[in-house]
């Protein structure tokens, strides 16, 4: 393939006529496409892993399309073709954005003609001539856009969440439960209302952490069953129209075992191509995992907060200078970027949200902003989180001494006298010791309502970890 | 009880004496919350379905509490008033709002505070006096408003969600599966991009929204096992502290029995108090039925739409007169409340995201307002999908005579054509027709690209409703 | 009027007959929706604010329509039943909930009615015989729901945000301002990523949160424009059709005399009746608060965390009673009540944005749901400032000691040194300070980079507290 | 400078040596972020807009801090390594992304250490040596990441607005009145409800559009004022600590002068730092702006909907093949992308708000999120409607015959018989026409309430449109 740049070629759609650099394969419906719809620049491309997904796709209905009688070499070289668009061979190749037809035709296009032209480039032909391969007639053979954009929709976001997400997750999973370990033995000192409560330990605090994640990948992985199901074989409009009895499931197990992914025939192509409900219950999992990560980016940055003038009970990792101004300054960075990743996974709920409810009759268009959306959010939980594990929670140490210090000095403890002197009294307790800045010892003798020895006895941080 | 609103008594609690109306049978804490929280007014309150959460889990605390040794008489009579406030009987001692303490705690007391006084007055006591049931220590035994508003929370949402939301969809289910069988020989055009496309039957156009449907109440179903999960036993912080070994399991069972619905203590008590990821779950499977119910609505209203100037293939009932000025009109009102309905549910999943990722440390402060989004979004979805079913799809009539006319106007029977002379081909006919304004054989035969015998044996929209 | 509720009479409208209510005034439009749309419960119903206006719009729409030829006793009549409205008197006869008819129509409709029936009984004559104040001829004179009901929206939000929110708002940055003056001399350390950093005084600190709502007023106003124009005179689809030549305009002017607000006739009916952008505005303004108040909200309840194991600068004022298990506790709970508001906001946001963005044709058919949102958001805002500024705010106490304990063991204040030896010198003595425990004087000395004299002279928190 | 990138030199900063490509002038600061924050890939970059308004505001405290006696020829060069930074020339340079340290810390000194390399490099100094140019003391100079981060936000965001959206919003405005004026005298049915309603010109339909576009405009200038005020100055924590009397207004004063926009210093540096209320103010503009183009696009697609079972009274042009199946098949594609860019910017309306919500104490650690989505919305929404207008709206054509032909078969035109018959009377008309298929005439004539010679006379829909 010639790497001149500056020369063309001539491609043809039916709305006829159109220069194409010579040294990209695609063709007239791209070219077409990249002068109609300038918008957002490359930041804003279609996200390669849909590429690749029709590289799978595309694949898999060459094979089931030579069992219904496509000729052997032009099956055989498209699937070599879309081996390649999967390898990211020919990633130089998809310039579309996402802001262009709602039902990501032209990306559909921009993947028939690459394989159309680098096939017929494999087999000596011509590009552009569309022979021996051509792009509508043998590469989208029993297909349309319709079908396979959200065919390559569901297998793209699938893979990014087992290949990526769920890895991630685990990852962080695993990063918080080791702490939970390490922490189990520490005392420290309860919050709620963000004001002192009574003792909990450290292990115990971060185990909802993990429960968060922990029900976080469950959450995902209950969505799943309606993303591994494939519209491919709908065509148009969910009929079926010119295809095949039995391709729909055939293509389907086909892409389920090049991936190792349960996929499946969709149950009902009209929904399929008319509704993405699936992705935005998919997108209704990530946004709970994202709420996890908030609350837990803020709790460690809160409790790693200081050095000197904050709660100080969790030592974070230093990474990088913390200020361009302030010397010696430790900021919880992993933290920040954390909790960014979640709003913005949080406001691509509203998007993902709009667009799917958007849908009018037989298709949706917001497809390609909605499988952008659901990528973006995998892809940056799934990162943050790595990160996260590894440059913060994997090497947070505990301050005991400031946890044991802030502990003695809480007036909470004083809960622990509530079966013994009553709720009402237990209150006259700690008022007392806040009003006068006594310890809660102080205060209790103060008011003779216990002895020192039963105080002794009763509140003790350790005996108030859990239930009697 | 008296009746005299006018006088007062006095009710006390640690931060001293306050008036209280005597026909109310709440505390000193309510009367407070109604004084130092005066948002929104009535329309405002706390749903009613918490309080009768409340009066479930008061009612089986009472219960374990008795067989730990709370005196009979005391548990027995708490048993007794929570009764009445599951019947609505007390309905009008609640009188706090949403926009109160982010646990709930005053909501907590108030119930605490009426049963106490309530049942003080069974007894033949003095309200007020806290004796012989005392607010804190016998109805709030074992427990803390920290663990016991996540579990009204959960209670509530899961009442509602089965009671309420689950027989709607299940009405509005069958309601569009009537008509799929009742449509499914209706050939009609489909639309995709809003334009003309290749046909389909009109039942198969409705069987997407069945499967939306079908779909929504199993991902409703999918997100109760984490709902399931009681709070209960956890007390202040999630430790348990003052309540005893057992109590958790004990009343979660306790209140599974009473309600015939599954619920299991939490796993996890910190988690259970710390977050609120369970009901963002819960609320993200509304989101997605609301976005459902966004696409049914707008499609309905579009094929509905004329009577002269629209699309008109549906005829929908007539339920009242449409216009004010226009004599005659008739609208398509039911979806207009349904998808204003979506609309909603689409923004609560919005605030209940942002409640759910504030939580600091042991506790979420924002239950109220959470609890307060789903429980309305369930309400909400299923009173409009019962409008809906009834008052709307039920009475759907199909305009045989204008859906087939306008089938047979259409050019993209064209596609029929793909097979036999090529997609470019095919281009060139519909083309022709568009600009001509030509029927598609007329087009077909001018341009010399089948025979009439052919067109009439290949361009049969019957044919054209199914891969072949 | 019969009190008797048992009874009914017998109304009707195009659709035929409906038995009504005795002790009602609304007649067979407001019954018939109330059938029809059984979605709620009372608290959805339509917002009082919306009834009020349309007492307003329907009095000024009398008085023009008398000007243009409507009979002086019935004109009259219906003025002093719109007062009537207006006063709150006949709150009782408006049972319509939200989730109706899209345009608002049966509210339209309920009110039109109202006064109709209630201007008959004042005439002597026979409720639901439309004479002689006909529902539609004489009250809806010049009107269609479509105007009317977008004119009711604007007046009602633009008086409940002079009335509520403007001066609520104005009490907050009061109350925020008397303290930057109580705080102006209280120099405390700043943080940045929750971090210790250079300090800054407390009444700078709060002169941050005074500064965001000075300009949530501002941005506020700077809405108001657009809501003060009035879709009146527009009728069915915005040509005024049926409407006289100036009614507009006069009934424009009619209602910012009544109510001495700036409404003028919208320039642009068409606008005014399919699209709501302007409620959109004035949300995203609120919408503005309410992300402020979060930030305000959140920094108060951790300023004031503690009392012993929590940043502990602030006291907040005692309300309450904070927890029905832990004795003496108390919460920042009107903290917690505006940050709930807050994120009720934020979520409101987006109905009222995807309401916004659903118009189709001439009619916007969400504006039930839209202006319930904006009025909630509005009154919850509103009633939360005052609260907040009452019960919070105004009662804040400095805690002089732990500011000033907390500010001198800072390892920030370093910063102080960069003119002076340069960023990387000045950052070894905080990282050796922080690394051995030891006070920047110490740490600094320990490295020989400056000398006591030259520290004493150069590490002054007073003298950082603004440029040189 | 070599273009080896093989080989490495060895960079530090307070956390020790890190190995940096030769071929880039990035330090250790941005190797160790590169490492540290390995988020989201290439798409995740930092927008160049912020790299090009830190290049402005880096040149102008450069000329300031000369004025306060920054070395000459250190000064001078930062202007010049500046303006190669506003020119595009060093992009390569700034591999960071977004998902960093909140404040933007590391892209501060990413473009602090690239000014310092490329101006040692002009001064033929060693590259790593931080000198003769130092990039914190002497770039860096009397500024803080946690200022000139916010700055280089207002400074990119004001850029982009006014250079790309607004100028793209001006032409929308135009190219939609343009139609105004080209269809003025275009008589069409009116849809309200989506069903049929009375006449209006379809000049006027779409001026409802010109005048959402022209008071979008409006929406975000009035927004602008606030977004004009810069941080600079403010540097670490607001207070202005290592800054000079006087830089503040001075740099803002050189930054207006070299952008031509209206820059001035913040009235308060501590919300300036603290809060971006500003931002999410600007955003809460674009957010309107989406809600109407959501609105236009669905509008515009819908009455170009067909060719000839949809609406049809607008042709569209026809800039690409619209299926891949379908032949001959045009699609409003245009609106798709349009509308696809209203759902992205509804969705960062959430982002931007839950990140400007979360700012804690003296800093918000959102800044890179939320410029992000700002300068996304900004450029998505400019790029869409530049394409949006020239692709489609200046090519849309009336269809005069489809338009003309389902005004007269509408049955609304009855609404002029109110003022004659009144609306009961010309409700049995329209019910009549509608049960029994006879046009308004018939229906009118057969009940007998006009004469043949009124009807002509009342019911002509030139006469329709407006008030009289």
């Amino acid at each position: 393939m010639s790497g001149d740049t500056g020369s063309c070629r001539i491609e043809t759609d039916s709305f006829g006529e159109i220069q194409v650099p010579c040294n990209k394969y695609y063709g007239a419906n791209t070219a077409r496409s990249v002068i109609n719809f300038n918008i957002g620049g490359e930041s804003e491309r279609m996200p390669l892993p849909v590429i690749k997904a029709f590289g799978i796709l595309k694949r898999s209905a060459a094979l089931v399309n030579k069992s219904y009688g496509l000729d052997w070499t032009v099956a055989n070289t498209i699937v070599q073709v879309c081996e390649e668009i999967i390898d990211g061979k020919l990633d130089d190749h998809f310039p579309l954005v996402v802001w262009q037809t709602g039902s990501g035709t032209q990306t559909n296009m921009n993947v028939n003609e690459v394989i159309s032209n680098r096939g017929i480039e494999i087999l000596g032909g011509v590009m552009g001539s569309k022979t021996p391969v051509h792009p509508n007639d043998h590469v989208n053979m029993s297909q349309s856009s319709n079908d396979t954009f959200p065919t390559a929709m569901h297998i793209s976001v699938a893979i990014e969440i087992n290949q990526r997400l769920l890895p991630a997750l685990s990852t962080l999973h695993d990063a918080l439960n080791e702490k939970v370990k390490e922490f189990k033995d520490i005392i420290k000192i309860g919050r709620t209302h963000t004001q002192d409560a009574v003792p909990l330990t450290l292990g115990q605090e971060f185990s909802a952490y993990v429960q968060q994640i922990k029900y976080g990948i469950s959450r995902i992985n209950s969505t799943l069953p309606h993303l591994y199901e494939l519209a491919a074989g709908g065509t148009a409009v969910g009929t079926g129209l010119n295809s095949r009895v039995g391709f729909a499931e055939k293509v389907a197990k086909g892409i389920a075992e090049f991936t190792g992914l349960p996929f499946v025939t969709a149950s009902n192509k009209f929904e399929a191509l008319a509704a993405h409900d699936a992705l935005v219950e998919v997108h209704g999992a990530l946004n709970v995992v994202a709420v996890s990560l908030m609350k837990i980016g803020n709790d460690i940055r809160f409790l790693g907060s200081g050095p000197r003038c904050g709660l100080g009970e969790l030592s974070l990792p230093e990474n990088e200078p913390g200020s361009s101004i302030m010397p010696g300054k430790v900021n919880p960075t992993q933290c920040e970027a954390l909790t960014m990743v979640a709003a913005q996974v949080m406001g691509n709920q509203t998007a993902v949200s709009v667009g799917g409810s958007n849908g009018h009759f037989e298709l949706n268009v917001f497809k390609p902003m909605m499988v952008r959306n659901v990528l973006q959010s995998t892809r940056l939980l799934a990162d943050a989180c790595n990160s996260f594990s590894r440059n913060c929670v994997m090497g947070i140490k505990a301050n005991h001494e400031k946890i044991n210090q802030i502990l003695n000095e809480s007036l909470m403890l004083v809960t622990a006298l509530n079966p013994h002197i009553g709720y009402d009294n237990a209150c006259k307790i700690a008022k007392l010791g806040h009003a006068e800045g006594l310890t809660l010892k102080q205060a209790a003798l103060k008011l003779g309502l216990v002895t020192e020895e039963q105080f002794n006895e009763w509140v003790i941080p350790q005996n108030m970890l859990g239930p009697k």
